[in-house]
């Protein structure tokens, strides 16, 4: 699934100009946002680690553990989000089975990539663990 | 949460003996387990990377993405274990929000301590994404 699809009836939308940022690293955190147009790059200590396009989740680490932004994200060109509080996302979750699969996805995904680029096989890994 | 505390009333456990294996890294998957008593090693490449006791979720990141399993579970004491097919994960989601938060927030500790692993702050990467 694209999580943009989800939201695509969004009217209040997060609208960011290129180069403007959403959050930053450290920050306290209490929502989440889908990426619904645009392209944003997820900066950590200054070094670009990933870039994000539409359907994208940014923030949703620190949604669902309460813990600081482990990251900056910066707009690479106008972009439109949708900001998705604690409240919402229990919502979405209840009534959408399919959205909390697709969360579980993300990270699972995220943890796998990990542990290929810190080399699964030579360095065994706590993220791997099927 | 606990999530032992979902399957206390569970009949049909899976129950290992000392040792015994659970599942092994490499074998294709289609469910999940939930550690109700007792204990396991898990194990990537033969080595220990970490061990789980009462309430784990054990194999829930293959469950996720059908990829084969990623380490091998084996009981270090008498273990009983809840199995969680692809069904059932969906049925408790839908029908329990808490459990898809809570297998979120396992993932998302894992990311985070991964990440710690691996040196936050000195190499940037990209699970550290608040």
């Amino acid at each position: 699934m694209n999580a943009a699809d989800l939201f695509k009836h969004e009217t209040e939308t997060t609208d960011l100009a290129a180069s403007q940022v959403l959050f930053a690293e450290g920050e306290s955190a209490d929502c989440m946002f889908v990426l619904l147009e645009g392209a944003v790059d997820i900066r950590i200590g200054g070094e670009t680690v990933e870039q994000s396009t539409r359907g994208a989740l940014l923030g949703e680490m620190a949604l669902i553990d309460r813990a600081p932004r482990g990251a900056t994200v910066v707009a690479t060109e106008p972009s439109r989000l949708a900001r998705v509080d604690e409240r919402r996302f229990n919502f979405i979750i209840q009534q959408n089975p399919f959205f909390a699969r697709h969360v579980m996805k993300v990270l699972v995904d995220r943890l796998r990539h990990m542990n290929e680029a810190h080399g699964a096989g030579a360095s065994p890994s706590p993220a791997d663990r099927g």
